[in-house]
């Protein structure tokens, strides 16, 4: 298939939603990105690499780095994980306090942040530097070792980040945090802070999309049945409360973050990134969305 | 792949779990269903079938028949559809109705409950006799003209339906209902009283495995698109609040029922019907979940 | 004090605002009322009685009919009553289902709609005909052998009732209904119709200010303590989720209905009615609120 | 009336009770209080002075202390403090969570946590030193210049206070905290370790039951309307989810603490304050309801 061509014409399709959103604006960081910033990359199994715009420039990953995190987790400590965070749909937005209160401490899913804070504190507990070893991680997925965490971004979602806060906290009275509530804040907001571009990011996530081993050099980093349950999540978890939205209208396993990014795969064939900083009410790329919609529409390639 | 041995080796590893659930006893002629049952059926696409146990004896689908209405209704009014019922896992059991209040009576999917008697009202607005429409469909889909819904099973349903008429007459009270309360309950639980085989259930899945298209006959029930859309309706909301756990463990698009029947499908490849009435907490087949994760880990094919 | 003028001021004083509520429209027969009427009427226990305005117009009870039901199983059948409906305010709208729902089919108290169905539920099964009861104790309190409920009204109520059969069939479906949904929505739908005038209604309401008895007969209808806790429930149930903001600004137990009416009683003193059919999204009468609001500030008279 | 006789009475009659609940154990300051104490003390509004059991022994009067910062943040800025903080029983536990979400940072009234908090963020805002302010106020109220904070119980409930935690970071993440979190929640636990008696507290609270005066000095706190509407709020919600219960069995506002005190007044008549450190599961003194119960019943004085 000319992936190649079906990406430019997507990138030219989706320029009319410019406006169609508005950039995320709750730190000054990721406020004065440009909105009208688009890329989109393709990484085969094969190592056939497509982009088109701006998938070389990076961006704020934000919550796409819970893909990270969660399978740096589970490598840690497998399915015991699971006894401090739940693998349900959240049906709320991705920060609320209710589900919490009515589960007793147990957010629904590793990637509402409640859950992903859950996942943090596992890995604090787990690890010796728990910055530095995601850091490290994905610097090895990508290939890139330059990739770095913005700690201007990681400050400024500290100094306002009362919800997230007041989620630790809660976790915490619930004992569900087995560390400091500010040091479990302070990794996060580092992970969050993560900057990668398109094409770094596809190839992150292209391992997902091989039943858990990195094409490139045959290293398996989830197991099989690991990599399918991590994917189940993504469908049915990876976007907040629009959850069955874009499984309705993409069918991929995938991950959004307020920075505009989604990252995507179909499983046996490839991993998708895609870019632009407009997102909706739910907090999801708007042109991002449409995209994927697109490519597993014209490529007649979804999981479904 | 030997399916038949897979499935014969799945039908023994299963045995242990009897009693570790319980048979659906709220209406009678569901209580006295022998727990001991255990059927499987499996359909290619290239018309293989493989089976084991109880595999050709009819069970009551019940909520399994919401596919049927589901595809009718899209079939009928396409898109429109969700102008009245949402596409978002519901995070609440299958009869909640508080989602049903926070939201405004748009029920959160058409898989629950609420979702299925707006989905059974578009139906009668659609069409001159629903009940007989369903099955005909039902029988056209299988390839079996006797099928057919248990009459005693229907008005069991009726009588204690209480639940199901709150949701019913609140969904009036939110003008989400055109035709009557008592017109709309009927059709409903006339459709959750079909009795089918899990022989007769797996062909009638068979074309959701086909982007639409039925493979013996060729003919084009939904757009490649409706079925992508329905497949990810499955696997997001197909097993009420237990639908992240289902894709965790199993990783197929399907759906239960409090019968003991769960059908699903694997895109490309085939349909699959299990059948064990002992169902756990959340309404769920407690042998059928089991034998479908020990299917798609033995074969290692599944959507993820 | 001189409660004839102060009466008159307050009518007065509530004049400008006409316009700022709605009458309510759920059926012809409450929207037809003319929205301009006011009247209120103040009977003391030593037989004083002041009025102003339509202090004779017959209204509709609505929702202050469960005062009426509620004495009356509290006299059929005691403290067991507690045993199936709570007495704690709801936090929610007077016909929410959400806390139905949270707490397992036990409305939250006596007033609000769930409540006073299963109240209904009760007095259908201690009393032979549970709406003649209720009208005989009506005509009873206030000494009008010619008050009578409105037949319209009650059957237009039960044509649109979606929500109270929501309700009811919600609480059967918990076993919290021992009579069938039809017998119950029919006897309560008629204890709504209920016509009467404030000043019927202020001496009806005289013993709950006599703790328990009526003046001019002696008769005791509730004990002292009885009294005491259904003035509880009055003060902190009566208004739905407005019952705290009646508490703040008035100060009397009391209880509101949507066709404007308000009756509250001063312990020890007297009773008092207002009656005004332009409500607020509460439910409760607007300039009736006011002109109690004003009462309490201008005698200095409230039960705090 | 023989208030002492009444008093002695009742201590011998609430004994049997002991064990019926327990001491509050979150931290160890409260959980090594003797749970046998028990005392209590009336107040006339003549002065007059009866006491039973422990009635001068000091104990932490925890929730008991927002009536002090309520007065004082209603002496400081009027009604314009409700625009923060609402008025109406929350109809779920004090330190939920929940309500403050539906309503976006709003809390249902003054008394749960989360009101508390917006009270002393207000308290922080218009006075130099809200924790000294609260001290003067409360030694002024009940004539005795020595009583004070415990540091060491103010330190332990920061030590483990998550909960409060989590919902001073959620108001502030809407906007509805002006001071930052850490000040706060430190005014908030020190005001809560007040330490004071059931004769001191009873002489404290003697001018809620005298219309806002104080009557040995004749001193006005608050205006005969605001002294109203603070006691409404008593009524309604001093004893979180089980308001309701606490007006149904005794009639009359007051307020309770996890220490295990209770403030009540009969307005016109007296004070009174109960300790007993045995709560039950809502946080009330399971001894301290009884007593308050058997004394309005006992005496026939209520507000009902």
């Amino acid at each position: 298939m000319d992936y190649s061509a079906i990406l430019e014409a997507i990138a030219r399709d989706v320029a009319p939603l410019a406006g169609a959103g508005k950039v995320a604006s709750y730190i000054p960081e990721l406020a004065r990105v440009p909105s009208g910033r688009f890329g989109m990359a393709l990484v085969g199994l094969d190592g056939q690499l497509c982009t088109v715009g701006d998938a070389q420039e990076r961006f704020s990953v934000q919550s796409i780095s819970k893909v990270f995190t969660l399978t740096l987790a589970i490598r840690q400590i497998g399915e015991q994980l699971f006894e401090r965070v739940g693998r349900e749909p959240s049906g709320n937005p991705f920060n609320s306090l209710v589900q919490l209160e009515y589960e007793q401490g147990i957010p629904r899913n590793p990637f509402i942040n409640a859950g992903a804070l859950v996942v943090t504190d596992v890995l604090l507990t787990q690890m010796a530097d728990a910055k530095a070893a995601v850091l490290d991680f994905a610097r090895h997925l990508c290939g890139c070792s330059d990739i770095a965490y913005d700690a201007s971004v990681a400050a400024s979602e500290r100094q306002t980040g009362y919800t997230n806060a007041a989620l630790a906290n809660y976790l915490k009275s619930h004992d569900n945090l087995h560390n400091s509530v500010e040091a479990v804040l302070d990794a996060y907001y580092h992970h969050c802070s993560l900057s990668m571009s398109c094409v770094e990011l596809a190839k992150a996530f292209l391992f997902l999309a091989n039943h858990g081993v990195t094409p490139a050099s045959g290293e398996r980093l989830l197991t099989v049945s690991q990599t399918k349950r991590l994917n189940a999540l993504l469908l049915t978890c990876g976007f907040y409360d629009e959850a069955g939205e874009f499984a309705f209208r993409v069918g991929l396993p995938g991950k959004s973050g307020v920075g505009g990014g989604i990252a995507a795969i179909m499983p046996g064939r490839w991993a998708v990134t895609v870019w632009s900083p407009e997102i909706n009410g739910y907090g999801n790329s708007v042109r991002g969305m449409k995209a994927l919609e697109m490519l597993t529409t014209r490529t007649g390639e979804s999981i479904f």
